[in-house]
């Protein structure tokens, strides 16, 4: 059995008004989600706007998470760049600072075929004694991993699980049913507001952004599902579903990215879990307006 | 006037077979351009690319480049990363080892808003001092630079001038319009099959990918043009169009990306510019019947 | 409560090798249907390739299909066209050739704004006394129903419900959600792969196209989902996943359209229900080769 | 040599405030594009909202068009609808009404692929007795007719021509490009902001939608580019962009298929070309605010 699972948020990254990490913040941050009852964080994805930051803020990064965390939960840690050499060089300081697995996107800029993504995720794991985790998230990198892709680089051993955050639930539970057989394989979806729906289909863990928010609702949602209380379940993920409407708050006034994470980031705040709610550039912080929408939605929820 | 206009060919960069940039080939291809007539070259662009180069060997090729070229012509420098903190230190890097203007795109990988887009320029802009031109690729970047987006950038004075490599040959015809009374604007066309369309159009620059085969072709182009022959121009592009042909040679075995810029190094491998056509990973070079079939069309149009 | 609720199949249209309406199956059709406990049926949807039709065979389409059914069960009927007055000449032909319900589209081929097809529905509804429902499905129409058009429409009383054949599967539960209080309102969805999921969150109906292969299955489905055994309705859903797969066979040699529609005739006369798989043209009918394999796939899920 | 070539405008559809059409208005439409020098005129277009007319407006539209057009030019019609059976039932009736050629688009709401529309060009074809052109308008269909699939069809004597609404001008010179032997081939874009460039290219007509607000400029244009002055013809053409932008003065209130056909209506209307501005329904008409802009155009470019 793999030992990757359960609620495994993606961590947001908290920064200073000179947008340096605000590491006080970042590990106040990583002990919510473990108190919460988290069962691994996910640092440097897309959440944590891991491509804003270089290469030594990476590495900073990871050490801090890795020192924090300290083995009570696993460490995923996305290695997010362009192309093949670049996410090689970020998998082995991911792999010497501490993390117990890379998380790996198709290739972007570059438009790229399915065959190129499995020689991409090829020449990785044979460069990196680590284990993989595949990214699929169109919505930045535009290329879909298919069925096909990811079910042939779990059977051979090239991948050991999928984060699955292209919204196509479907083509997940292709891949739930594809790779039945293989325990040790772990498919993981970033759809957070049917993870009811994920669990029922047999996911093996959930990768919610919002989690960062309330950590708690979802490790109950797990446990609900757990046993087999899908009344119960569904009932959570409402409750969550109302609470993620604060994505939207800001939407139209910044980007859709801005919107999302800056929303995180401003509930955080609200709830005294990080001290600011800065966005790296060119992204705009939320204003005191959304940010008092947000308020209301997190009342609302009962989380304040 | 802006020093920068005519045939500014975005640069191949040759390999060697451990991926390391091959050096001798290097400066061959550039003097092949310099020698061929070309007005500027643009080296670490899409075509050169630059997504698949770590910041170390960017900076050699920017050093390189410099020494070659040695202000014979002006030296355009790519500064593709996904972030605006990200891009300004490539820019300080370009700055220095020799750059006259750094070419920028919109954000990538993050989904990014015209307003950020704005404000990506400008926060490059004020960090650093040296020429910025923009770099309109949404087939890499999935954003459009709007029209009103690039005449804001350079009537404000954030940009000197305009890379369009978009395909949307009228939104590029208003923004010639609009900075028409611009003198010191300089806006190139990306679009290599139809630069006697952007010439008559009153283009400053084309930027053509195939011109690294096939200077002479291009830069007799742009002659036709500066004196008002259109229809020996019209003739120069059609030739230039049947070459082109070699960019689809391989398309469908590889990605469309690999398939072009491995049909130019194919080209040039058979014409002696440089000597090996290996591509960078994930990315597989062309294979032998390609091959063949791309020197049949080389020698129809008369290069080999 | 609404009248309309449970499996209701789009149904499927069996031609004539002249292309005519076999009507002698296209009743076996409409029973195997009713026999398999379906709640209801759909005609003239896109499973039923409506647009392939033209308007006096739609009206035979519907005076035959309420003839047949009789009342036992709803009848929907699809007024597909491209723009509202002919749509709502359909809507007129359709109720009085005896439709209890018409499902409306987005207009197509034409650009259309969330405001215009607000108009859109509300001009349909003053102009026939007939009830609406909201066919959401952008992979034809190529723009999505958005939730606040859908949830407007419903709240304000012009469509009585919805049939999401989107995928986007977090959008339908926040029309579910935001609709909660509207007993009167039925939502369905066009996902017919996780159909578990979309009861478990609430969906009112369902509509399989591939119901028409196995009706059985989804109301065995509906009906495990009803009285909450929801590893019974995994386990259903399971299996018609694999059926499903039936789909993909012709996939390439013809379109998706042509694969998917074509696979469900050539399993419904393998299985005796209709004499013929004819395409409507310039469809192609799959070939013996790809019917022996969706044969296979029939063997291999326990319909044959 | 084709007999159709040059100007040919897709006509607006002037209507009454019941949405019947202004035939009184429609005459005068006709003939300010003959007296205006167009060499043809193309009904039943996009511009010309043809999908918002039933079977009889149709028919009524293509006679009347006939009788008034009388010879002087050809007259193209449009035969759009969804499917291949339906497309010809058009076409035979536009063929009896007066048609010189129809003008066909892929199939539409269903998804086809690049084999089935060739075999939907043939059955046609096969069907009717009447020249085809083929039409490339990718935003109203959503599938663009490649290049190989338009040169297959033109060689093969299945259509005489193309109209090109696709914006893929690269695609469009090789279409000419492979096509140059075909002197019975007619080839016409319907970009209509760079038309001095399709002429450039040897494009034998042009299809402006604004050419229905000024006819006499895109007959300057047109002779200015057989006469070689193609310094004349940039400097018409640039004008003619200054007036396209009427296009966008109400987008975002109405979408762009409104506002831009919208605003031919309104310049038409304050031109004294026909009697009222409105729209088919749900399209909403420009407003007072709207058209005062828009005159403002007409008085920039000297219309008004």
């Amino acid at each position: 059995m793999s030992k990757f699972k359960g609620v495994v948020p993606p961590v947001v990254t908290p920064l200073n008004d000179d947008f340096t990490v605000d590491y006080a913040s970042y590990t106040r941050v990583l002990e919510h989600l473990i108190d919460g009852g988290c069962h691994g964080v996910f640092v440097l994805g897309s959440t944590s706007e891991v491509v804003f930051h270089d290469e030594k803020t990476r590495r900073e990064i990871i050490e801090h998470s890795a020192k924090v965390v300290n083995g009570r939960v696993p460490l995923l840690v996305g290695v997010i760049d362009p192309t093949t050499d670049r996410v090689i060089a970020h998998s082995k300081i991911a792999k010497a600072a501490g993390a117990d697995a890379v998380v790996v996107t198709a290739p972007f800029y570059t438009v790229t075929s399915q065959s190129e993504i499995l020689d991409h995720f090829r020449y990785i794991r044979d460069a990196v004694d680590v284990p993989l985790v595949a990214y699929d998230i169109p919505v930045c990198v535009h290329v879909k991993l298919q069925r096909q892709t990811v079910v042939t680089l779990a059977k051979e051993g090239t991948v050991i699980g999928l984060k699955d955050s292209s919204g196509d639930d479907g083509n997940f539970r292709y891949a739930l049913l594809d790779l039945a057989d293989h325990e040790d394989i772990f498919l993981m979806t970033g759809s957070e507001i049917v993870v009811d729906n994920a669990l029922l289909m047999g996911a093996h863990g959930v990768v919610p952004g919002i989690a960062n928010v309330d950590p708690h609702g979802y490790v109950r949602l797990w446990d609900a599902a757990q046993r087999g209380d899908w009344a119960a379940a569904r009932r959570e993920q409402e409750r969550l579903c109302r609470l993620f409407e604060i994505v939207w708050v800001a939407q139209g006034r910044v980007s859709g990215g801005a919107a999302g994470i800056g929303a995180f980031k401003a509930a955080m705040k609200s709830l005294g879990i990080i001290d600011t709610a800065i966005m790296p550039r060119p992204r705009a912080a939320l204003n005191a307006e959304e940010t008092a929408r947000i308020d209301a939605i997190l009342k609302n929820t009962g989380l304040l």
